[in-house]
This record gives structure tokens, sequence and C-alpha cells, in this order.
């Protein structure tokens, strides 16, 4: 047969050749499997055994789509509905939520609804860099509230009530404010219900970007008493992604959560359909695993507060962020390292080598002068043996 | 131990039992795994066994970070920065490419660095859902070309000509345009290179929303002349998603894929990074298959055509949409299943309940009087046999 239309040249070889050969050869393995990882980015991220069990039928493409009637989280087989609309509701403490991309899309997503370009919005200066560039993305001026110096690094509620009077006065009232609880770099939980408190009083709202709590450990809106919370599912969640939540108090999820109007099912900001197929099954498939865990949040602490005292021992290693650390998400200081680093044949490579060749990954290739980790979900017996890895590694000569 | 600090009830086991209780009696099986799939939004997203293979490595969220230097696009373990800077661009024929986490995010990354709000864009009337929910939330005027009458429902190309002339005379010229190749309705294939002609002409930059093509039939940004396209992974690209591509132009891509003025590895429009993980890996992963299949499209279309031949010969069902027709997207009226629906105990779920007893889903429950399916990916044995299903159900009284 012919085709009768034949806009584009429909086989091109050079072109699938080229490509093909180059593609064929890479390697998609992966290289760190099997090791104990303690990057937080990842801790909260890790499947668990009960999840990869189910996925295996859901990698399809919009395989959540068999049943659906035109949104997401109205979809009834797989129960996505129930889940969007009960389940995570009670769990975050919001009256309503939605699926997202990620805890950024939800930030921007709520930055777009409630400012306009050009307006001022107040967030706390340890906040990740996502949330600076989501506000960046949507036009807004950026604020910042000042942190104590090192080693604590430490977000003063009150200065929340300052920046904003401040703000007021120069014609710049905040139409928004972010706190991050935690932040990504020092694991500071900042007293989000003063915080959330100040605002109400000024009339601003509040989000809490809850990306590294939200999955973790216990938190909750309405105790807070922000009006949005975004959490993270690939980071947190124990989810594959990408996929995020967003939660908001009935005063704002009109506004934040409207539909469009010529598409009375599909959510503006979410573009109609957001996180679908295998990642939000993986969300909904660890959710028991995730509440589970969340209860057990005081054993973490525990953990990382042993860790952190143990590791401190070692001579030029010390704890950065507030102390008692009061999440899993912990900063060192490291000059024992840097140290080493200075004559040692690998440079500043050998803390990752040195900890790979014991089964261990997760700092950062190069890093020795200061890090971030996270003791999240590991037992006493791996903890155990990362305390003494360090220590050994600390002795190099 | 106890805690020094509480700002919050960090055990709330009446929260806790409540959720984990409903939400451990929910069933995530997939139902209708096994049976030949009809739905043209999820044929494209069926991953193979060799990418199954791999999958299981990357699970967790954020596994390609493992190696990251602070962008998604340009992490070497795995190999995303060659796909991404080097294999995408020449697949798509364009300078630069971007992954998303999705087409419709794509396309509103676009709209929303190219246009500002209130400004005016032109959509061909076939556009999908979200194409116009992008414009919405970017704050856009649109304007739409026509289509011809039924059964074809063809878009005119010079209707583009005719369009912005009109636009320009009223004040408003668009400062975008958009052709959907091929529409998700009827899968109908205008005349793209003439659109990018009319277009270029006009000095109106032009996205080809090509969810439906990349990954599906041979198709080049800089062979059609246009200024953008976007593809989707989960629908046309074998991945598991959410995931997309963005392909620009030279002369486009700095504005739209502008780092952030504070964090220059991070794009603002990315919001830092996209689809990490899992959808990336699969879209890595099936891309040596996706390319064997695209070097297949003309077999493709044979198949559709055929198919198409032989279920319009029975009497009341018609094709809609261009014919002879050049994609396997297609749309068909149906009155003979209407009016067994009219009558059947079961109504319109007849027909949906009498393809699952042959092994075939995807047309939506309720659906008679007309549906759309997709033959793509389909051996010649399995269409033969949806085609006998189609004439045994015809039969019924």
């Amino acid at each position: 047969m012919t085709f009768q239309k034949t806009n584009l040249d429909h086989k091109n070889p050079s072109i699938i050749n080229h490509n093909q050969e180059n593609h064929n050869k890479i390697n998609l393995n992966r290289e760190n499997l099997g090791l104990i990882n303690l990057n937080p980015l990842q801790r909260g991220g890790i499947i668990p055994l009960e999840t990869r069990a189910i996925l295996n039928q859901w990698l399809d493409g919009y395989s959540v789509c068999d049943f659906c009637r035109g949104c997401l989280d109205k979809i009834q087989r797989p129960p996505i509905e129930t889940f969007v609309h009960k389940t995570l509701p009670k769990f975050l403490g919001c009256d309503e939520v939605r699926i997202t991309n990620g805890a950024r899309e939800g930030k921007f997503m709520i930055m777009h609804t409630i400012c306009e370009k050009g307006d001022w919005i107040l967030i706390d200066v340890n906040a990740h860099y996502s949330t600076f560039v989501a506000a960046e993305r949507a036009g807004l001026n950026i604020e910042k509230t000042p942190k104590t110096s090192a080693p604590e690094h430490k977000i003063n509620e009150t200065d929340f009530a300052s920046k904003i009077k401040e703000m007021e006065t120069a014609g710049r009232k905040p139409k928004l404010a972010l706190l991050t609880y935690p932040d990504g770099n020092y694991g500071n939980l900042p007293d989000a219900k003063k915080v959330a408190e100040i605002c109400r009083n000024a009339e601003v709202p509040l989000i809490i970007n809850g990306a590294y709590a939200v999955g973790r450990m216990p938190i909750n809106l309405k105790e807070i008493g922000a009006d949005f919370i975004v959490g993270s599912g690939h980071k947190s969640m124990a989810a594959s992604g990408p996929i995020g939540v967003v939660g908001a108090t009935k005063k704002w999820a009109e506004q934040v959560f409207a539909k469009s109007k010529n598409y009375p099912l599909k959510g503006v900001e979410e573009l109609g359909c957001t996180s679908r197929g295998h990642s939000i099954i993986s969300l909904m498939a660890s959710f028991p695993y995730v509440i589970k865990r969340v209860a057990n949040w005081d054993k973490e602490v525990e953990n990382a507060r042993y860790f952190s005292d143990e590791i401190t021992k070692i001579r030029g290693i010390k704890a950065i962020g507030e102390q008692p650390h009061n999440h899993d998400l912990m900063a060192f200081e490291t000059l024992v390292f840097y140290e080493i680093s200075t004559t040692h044949k690998r440079r500043g490579f050998f803390l990752y080598d040195e900890l790979k060749a014991r089964g261990i990954t997760g700092i950062k290739p190069g890093l020795t002068k200061n890090f971030k980790l996270s003791t999240f979900g590991l037992t006493r017996k791996e903890i155990d043996k990362i305390i003494g890895a360090f220590k050994e590694i600390a002795k190099i000569k």
C-alpha cells in the first residue's frame, strides 16, 4: 500500500541508526545498590518490600486510568478517590488534599494562585532552593527571615513578626509566608505553631514545607494552625515519584484547587491531572508502612541523637544545627576528614572511597569538610556499623 | 530519654489507627491485566520486557540522584546528560531538550515564559483539554482555528493564516500558536509543515503538541520548521511517567530553559528538577525499543487502516476522522452497539462486558454510540481477534 499523505519524511535511517547505536551501549545498572545509603534526600524514599510486590502491575504509563472518569483524584478503581479525599486529609490534618508532581510543584501552585507577579513573600532563610526558584518562577519578590550564627543556624520564630511589620511599613506586606519544617541543610525544626500564630495574627497565609516531615514524623496542619502544607512522596513517603501532596484549609481550597472554567473536572493548577500510574500506586501501597514509621518517630530521633553523640566523640567532628537534635537529617563539620584529604592521594574523594569499601554510601563524592546525612530507618546495628566506619577512617594517616 | 522540644503532639493514635485501618483494607491489584487494551491513552505507554528488567533497581524515590551534581539533566551516572543533551535533540530534531513531568507541563512552561497574562494565543480546535487548561493557568486568551464538519473534523492549515490576520486586525496578534499533531479525538494529522510556514511568515512561534506522535511515529521539529515540540513519556514513549520531553530551537531555548538568577544549575520553569528516579530510567531504558517501533510506523498505519476497513464492514459502524487514516488513534460511530444497548439489560455497559468476556478492554464502560481506540503495537492476530469480537457482539439481539 502507499500513503496518500506524507507530510514528513517518515523514515530517516541516519537519525535513527545514529541514536540507537549510541544509546544501546549505555549501562543502566545502578552502581550503589545494596550499600547503606546515608543521603537524606534518599532515605525516606526507599520502597518497602510490600510496595515492590504490587508495583509490577502498574509500571505502564497511565496505568491507573483503566477506569478513569476524567479526574485523577476521582478514580475509584484503584481507590485513589478515598485515598486523596479521606485518608490523606486525615493524615495531614487538612480540609482538602491534592496530588502534585512533588513538593516544589505544590509550593508553586499555591504561590501562583495566591500571589500576583511583583508581590512580596516572606521565607525562612533556611528554605530549600526549590522554594526560592518557585517564587522566582511566579515572579515574586522575596524577603527572608534571618538565622542564628553557626553552628546552630536556627530560625527565630519571632523574626516572622518583625519582618512582616518591617515589610508592611515599607508597603510590601507579604502575600504569603513559608516555613521550612525541617530545613534540608541542618534538620532544624522551628516552632511551627508559633510561626503560624504570628502569621495568622498578621493575616498572612502560611505554607508549611514539610518535604522532610510528611511521611517521616507526625505533622498535622490543623494542629500547627497554618494554611497550607506540602509533602514529597519520593523524598519522605516511601514513594517512587515524582509525586507530592498539597493540603489546604477550607478557606483556601476553592481558590488553589479551582477547576477549569470549561472543563469542570480538571484542576487548573494541576493542569487536569498530575502524578498518574506507578507513582501514585507506590504512594498508596507504601501508606500503611509510612503510618507505622511515623508512629515510630521517637525512636528515629533517639537513633539520630545516639549517632550524633557517638560520632562527635571523634576528635575534629562537630554537630551543626540545633542540639539536642530533633530530626534524622543531621549536619556535621568534619575537619578530621578534611585534614586527611590534604595529604591523601585520592584527595577529597578518599572519604567516599573508604565509606564505599565499608558498604556505605550517600556522602557526596569529594566532600570532607562538612556534610549532611540521615539515619532514618536504619537499625541500631547499621548505625553502629556506620559509627565504626567513621572511627576507622578518622585514623587514616 | 525525653525530648527537650515538642512543638507538636508527636503521637496521635486516633488519627493513625483510623487511617491505617481503612487503608489496609484496600485492594491495589490491577483488574484488567492481561487483556488486550484498546485505550489510545495507554497503548503507547506499555513498558516492554527489556525495560521491566532494569526498573527494579530504580524504584526508590530520587534513585537517579546517587551521583547528582545539582541538575537532573547533568547526571552522568546513569547517563542522563548524554540522553537529554545528545540523544533526544537528535531524535526530536531540536537544538535543546529538557525533561518535564509530562507534555502538558511542557506546554505550560512555554506559554508561561513566552506570554504575559492577558496575551492571546491561537490553538487548533481539536487541541487536547490540557492545552486549554495550560493556557487558562497562564492567564491567556484563546482563539481557535475551526475544523471541518463531521465525520472528518479536519483542521484546515490555511485557517492559521486567516485567524492570525483576523487577530492582528483586532489588535490581538497571537504571541504563540499551537498545533496538535495528531489530535487525541480523531487521530487527524494536519500538515504541520504548512502550519509552521504560515506561523513563521507571520512571526508567531509555534508549538507542536506531539503527545501522540513522539515515540510512535517519526517526527522532527527542524523538518517541520516549528519552534517547540512537546512529547509524553507515559503516553507514547513506553515510559512509566509522569514524564515528558520539551524541545526548542536555539532561538527560544535560552528564554524557555533559563536558569535561576541565584541558582545557576536550576532551571526556573523546571523548578530545578522534574521527573527523577524510576520515570526517567523507564524513558531511557525503553528508548532503543521506541526507536525500533518508530521505524515500523508504516506497518502501524497499515494495521490501523486494515482494522478500520474491516470494522466498518459491520452495518452501523462508520469511521470518523480523516480517511484513509494516518494514525493508530481512530474514532468510530457505532450506532449498531447503541441500538443493542437500548434493549439490553446491562444498557450501555453491555459492550464493555462483552469485550471483556472476549479478553479485550479499553473502551470506556458505558460508551456505545461512538468511541475511540488504538491498534498501536498490536499484532495482526490480535487485531483479527478484536475485529472478530466486534462482529460477534454486533449480532447480539
